[in-house]
C-alpha cells in the first residue's frame, strides 16, 4: 500500500514510517514541522534506505494535501497522527486545539472522499476513557463525556466523527488506536522522542535528567492507592506501537473499529525511574511533589482485542524501552538539533 | 450594541434581527444564503426601517468576516446562528455537518479573539439532552454523550468549545441558548419559516398542508406514553425566542452560561394540528405512521433559569404561533420566492 502519514515527522510518526517501509509499504509524509523535524524523516530514509517524500504543510490545507496525493497517486490509506498534544497548553489555548485537531481530521476526511482513499488509521488516546471506572480498560469501557481538557476532548470528538463517517459511507475503513503511554526509541538510536522545551511526559523527562540537561524528576503524588503510592501507567514501546499501526492498516475492514494499544502491564513512576537507572547506569534524582489535577491513579489496558483482531501484541518491556531511550538520548543529547 | 448576526438571513436570524433593532441595537448579517434568502434581510429592513448590511459569505471564511467587521467597527458581540440543521441529512453527510458547524464556530471565535469582540450568544438546541431521564429538562439535566445524530453532536461539541474558551479567556462572555421547538412568524406576516423542499419540522409542514401545497401530515407514532399517544414538544413562538437572544446578549457576563428557551408547556402533535385547524379554518388531513428512530416521547423545559437570570419568559401561546404561521404562509405561499 501507499500510505499518507500525516504528522509523520513526529515521534510516533517516524517510528511508524520505519515500520511501514519494513512491511513493504510506500510512505509519504505531511507534517507542518511545528513540533517535529525534517531530520527525523531524513533518518527514516537512512534506516530504511527508502525515499520518503515530505510535504511541509498544515494538514488542514486540503489543497496542498490534494496536490501531494495526486503527485504520488494512487494513495491507498491515511495514517493520521497530525495534531497538537500538550494537555496543559490545550487548557490555555482551547480554540487553537479544537481548530487544529478537528480541522486537520475533517480536512483529511474530505481529501479521502474526494480522492477515493478508503482507509484511515487515527491516533487516539487512552485519555478518552477519563477517570477509569474499572481496570483494565477495554474498548467497551465508557469514554468520558466530561474529560478534563480540550486535548482529550478532541480525541474523543474525532473518534465520534470517524464513527459517524463510517456509518454514512459503507466503503470507509476507519480505525482509532487508543495509545496508552508510548516510550522508548528505535534500536538504531537514530530516531526517538525529541520534545520541544521541557518534556511533558515522564520518560523523556527522566532521560534528560539522566543525560544531565535537567536536574531532577518531579514525582506528582506518592499517596495514590497503588502498590508504591505513585501513579501506574501502561508504557508501550514505540516500536511495538508502530507495529500496531501497520497491523491496523493491513487488517482494516469496512466500518469503524477501536483498539487499545498497550501492554496490559501497569508500571509505576518509581518503577520506571528504577528501570531507567538500570539502563543508564545513572542515578536519577527525584522529588516528591503534590498530585496534579486531572491525573488518575492508574491506567492500563486489556490489549486482547488487538491481539484477537489484528494479531498484534506488544513484545518489548519497560527495560527495553529504557535501554533504547537512553541509547537515543545519549547519542542525541540535543535531539535532532545539530547544535 | 453593534451585533454581528451569523446566519441572520434564516428563520430565527431574521426574527432576531428585528428584535435587536427594536431594542436599539445595530445589526450586521453574515449568511451564505445556502438555506436562506437575502429577501428575508430586505424584509427585516422593511419592518424596522433600519439598514441591515448583509455579507453573503460562509461563516468559516475568517478573512471575509474580518473585513466585514472592520468595515463596521466597532462590533460588540456575535450572535451565532450559522450552521446546518437537518437531522437526517446530518446522518447521511456527517463530515459536511461537522465541518460547517464546528468550522464556523471556530472561525467566529478566532475572529472575536483577533478583533477584541467579547460576547457570543450561540444557538444550541434541546437536542443536546438526548433521551430525557426526567422532565421538565433543566440546564442541569445531563447532556447525552451518545446523541443519535451528528447535528445534535455538533451542538453539544460547540457548547463544550465555548465553555473551554471562556475558561481560558476571562474576558469572554459566552451564552448557549438551548432552543426547544421554534414555531410561528412575525406579526407583520413579512418574515417566517421558509424551508427549502419538504419541511423537516412539524409546523411548517402543517402550514403547507393547510395552504394546499402538501396533501396531509404524517404523525409519527400515536402509541407513546403521553395523554393522546402522540409526541409532546415545547413549541416556542419565534418572536419570544428572538427576545430571548436580546435578553441573553444584554445580560451576558464574563464566563459561560446555558439557558433553555422554551415555554415549559408540552403540546402534542394532535394538539398542534387542532390549533392550526382553528387558526386557519382549514381541515388538516393527517396519517398515523410508525415512530421514527431517534424521536423521544416528550421534551419540554423548565424555563426558570432564563426567567431568573435574564428576566425573559415566553408570553405567546401555540394558538398565537399557529395564527402567525398561517398569516405568513397564506400571504407568502412560496415563501420568499417571487414565483
Amino acid at each position: 500500500m501507499r500510505v499518507l502519514l500525516a504528522g509523520g515527522a513526529g515521534y510516533i510518526g517516524a517510528h511508524t514510517a520505519v515500520a511501514l517501509v519494513e512491511a513493504g509499504h510506500d510512505v509519504l509524509v505531511v507534517d507542518d514541522l511545528s513540533n517535529s523535524s525534517a531530520e527525523a524523516v531524513a533518518r527514516v530514509e537512512q534506516i530504511t534506505g527508502a525515499a520518503v517524500p515530505l510535504l511541509s504543510a498544515d494538514a488542514r490545507d486540503v489543497e496542498a494535501l490534494t496536490a501531494f496525493v495526486r503527485e504520488h497517486a494512487p494513495v491507498d490509506a491515511v495514517i493520521h497522527l497530525a495534531g497538537l498534544k500538550a494537555v496543559g497548553e490545550s487548557v490555555a489555548e482551547p480554540v487553537r486545539y479544537y481548530d487544529v485537531n478537528l480541522g486537520s481530521s475533517l480536512a483529511i476526511l474530505k481529501l479521502m472522499a474526494a480522492e477515493g482513499i478508503p482507509t484511515i488509521v487515527f491516533s487516539s488516546s487512552a485519555t478518552v476513557y477519563g477517570e477509569p471506572e474499572s481496570l483494565p480498560l477495554s474498548e467497551e469501557s465508557p469514554t468520558g463525556i466530561d474529560l478534563a481538557n480540550p486535548y482529550g476532548k478532541t480525541k474523543r470528538i474525532i473518534e465520534e466523527i470517524l464513527k459517524d463517517a463510517a456509518a454514512a459511507d459503507p466503503r470507509l475503513r476507519a480505525v482509532s488506536l487508543r495509545y496508552f503511554n508510548p516510550v522508548g526509541a528505535h534500536s538504531s538510536g537514530l530516531i526517538g522522542e525529541d520534545p520541544t522545551g521541557i518534556p511533558n511526559n515522564l520518560m523523556p523527562y527522566v532521560a534528560r535528567v539522566a543525560v544531565g540537561t535537567l536536574d531532577r524528576v518531579g514525582v506528582f503524588g506518592d499517596d495514590y492507592d497503588t502498590p508504591d503510592g505513585t501513579g501506574q501507567r501502561d508504557y508501550i514501546h514505540v516500536v511495538d506501537l508502530a507495529a500496531g499501526h501497520v497491523a491496523a492498516l493491513e487488517r482494516a475492514r469496512e466500518g469503524y473499529e477501536v483498539y487499545n494499544l498497550g501492554t496490559g502491564t501497569p508500571v509505576s513512576v518509581l518503577e520506571l525511574i528504577a528501570a531507567f537507572e538500570r539502563a543508564s547506569g545513572k542515578q536519577i534524582p527525584r522529588e516528591i511533589l503534590p498530585r496534579r489535577a486531572g491525573d488518575v491513579a492508574a491506567s492500563y489496558c486489556d490489549p486482547g482485542k488487538a491481539e484477537r483482531d489484528l494479531g498484534w501484541t506488544a513484545t518489548r518491556t519497560i527495560d527495553d524501552a529504557c535501554r533504547d531511550s537512553w541509547d537515543w538520548q545519549s547519542k542525541n543529547p540535543n535531539g535532532y538539533a545539530t547544535v
